[in-house]
């Protein structure tokens, strides 16, 4: 058997068994098998050795289905745990949920709108409670209050046009347009645009903000130089090679994120490499990369933090189910720096 | 309240409702919410509107404590989900446990044994079918049987010396071995390491392939060349910094992981930007990472596959929980490549 049935003839071993044996209060030992925190590291393990050696365990699965009791668990859907950016998203939102006492439970949707709604029927089952997803964008209903009966969500890093709900976003459009403007400010005429799909919330933002400089300097949108739907690094090398195969190729490119500028990175150098004289196109990406500094073309980041993202939606999260359960939604915009990438 | 008390007054709607409005059967309605396998897409769509539609949802944490159910749930500890690496094993994780109904309850342990300790407690408090650890290293005391009360363990990436579990690893020692053999084969005689603290399995595996390969070629090991106990990029660049200040520097860099990996080429690029004219060491890297191939010197990776490491350490989970409870533990060693980074 996996798990040894609750009703197993050997009597369980209580928590004041646990605290007698190592010597602290019970609450010592539920602060400490809670996170630990406000307990001292070597208090902990004392703790924990009397929990190994009297083989205590809670369980927080009987603990949560009583009637209103929490199941300490906080579902979390992202859409690309493959990607930095999201891994250090989970890292920031599992850091400020261990602090409560919870565990996320994660599931990855791969921008799939149907694994998605897959994922939260299936936490929602699990009583989760709280939720914070990255949505794919497309269909809503699964968002929507009455589907999710109740359980909080806190949107990420994008938001869902529909759906009321908590949210932290980026200052994606101010960030696009100060990233753009720099490079029409050191005097390119010739911008390209790298992007994701024109159906994610912060594609559409981003490329507001590059729209928007180029209008206030009065240059006109050349459509041959915004390349759109470029979903990873394979396909915007793709997308870089067309642009610098043009007849009057751009001097410059904006990269709305960082799988785009990772693949136009790529292209550009291995264009480098077969023509040493080829044109070296400044970059500005959204998103930092490691490494950036290294790159044989100038690079600018509109530069953020991710992990600080994940822990905004916590506190976002745990703010809702602990303090002001009825307040109105309430969403955050995080700032950019623009930082120059230098070794 | 943050979850919809079980003995609300609402009747609830019943899976055969659900089958009746999505006109499929009430075992496709699993199946759908069980991760789809075998489903169509489009099926899977009328299972979901009838599931929002009535507000149908299965109760996991309810069914998990009759004695004998299972959880669902796959307790992931891992040491740093920042790490590109580590995010691409949990994704593999997360896509088998999916393909078999399973979520993952993530943790990051930081490298931390305590932390470590506290995650696993908690897992098993909440019944996790199994527990699937990338371990700190240290104690293991809490990944012993009896301290797990029988939860099926996968070790991933590191073994713990004294603990009996099924475990995938990489073949550390032979791509260490064959990874600095073609930098002594190059010529070099003065090749350094860079890798992290000894506690770590895979950085004495990784160091024991190193030795092995100056010893067959009766290469003695310079210790001034040997630094190891970095964890991350900045410090990998400090010891960087150390070498290339040697009075006899090395020509040659084996390096352990991508952290020592990143963190020596920013080194050796900043010392590049002052110098143009200085030392330009050849680097192996055990672990690829995005622009290797950029690199300003020459870079060669031992590469292996991530999130294929994090599918095996679920299929061996999954065999255990399903196919062969009793079988004894078994463990799984992932082949390395080395491949020349090129643009």
């Amino acid at each position: 058997m996996t798990t040894t049935p609750l009703s197993g003839a050997a009597r369980q071993p209580t928590i004041k068994e646990v605290a007698a044996l190592a010597g602290v209060s019970p609450m010592t030992v539920s602060r400490t098998l809670a996170g630990g925190k406000n307990v001292r590291p070597d208090v902990q393990d004392r703790v924990f050795e009397a929990v190994h050696a009297l083989g205590y365990h809670r369980n927080e699965n009987a603990r949560s289905i009583r009637p209103g009791q929490a199941s300490g668990l906080v579902g979390v859907a992202i859409t690309n745990l493959g990607n930095p950016y999201y891994g250090n998203f989970a890292l920031g939102v599992e850091e400020i949920a261990f602090q409560f006492g919870r565990r996320i439970v994660l599931g990855n949707t791969g921008e799939d709108v149907v694994r998605e709604r897959q994922l939260i029927a299936d936490f929602i089952g699990r009583q989760v409670e709280g939720l914070i997803v990255v949505p794919s964008g497309g269909d809503d209903a699964h968002l929507q209050r009455e589907s999710l009966r109740d359980t909080p969500l806190v949107l990420a890093s994008r938001t869902v046009p529909g759906v009321t709900a908590d949210a932290v976003v980026l200052d994606d459009i101010g960030g696009a347009y100060r990233g753009t403007s720099t490079l029409l400010d050191a005097g390119h005429t010739r911008v390209a645009y790298l992007g994701n799909v024109t159906s994610v919330f912060t594609g559409q933002r981003r490329f507001e903000g590059y729209q928007r400089a180029l209008a206030d300097r009065g240059i006109p949108l050349d459509p041959e130089l915004v390349r759109r739907g470029q979903q990873d690094a394979e396909t915007a090398s793709a997308a870089m090679r067309a642009l610098l195969d043009l007849a009057e190729p751009p001097t410059a490119i904006f990269s709305a994120n960082n799988r785009n500028s990772i693949g136009a990175l790529q292209a550009i150098a291995a264009r480098l490499r077969q023509d040493p004289d080829a044109m070296r196109p400044s970059i500005v990406s959204f998103d930092d990369f490691e490494l950036a500094e290294l790159m044989p073309v100038p690079v600018t980041v509109v530069d953020h933090d991710p992990r600080e993202l994940g822990r905004q939606a916590a506190h976002l999260l745990f703010t809702r189910l602990l303090e002001t359960p009825d307040a109105p939604a309430h969403e955050i915009e995080m700032p950019t720096q623009l930082r120059v990438a230098r070794a």
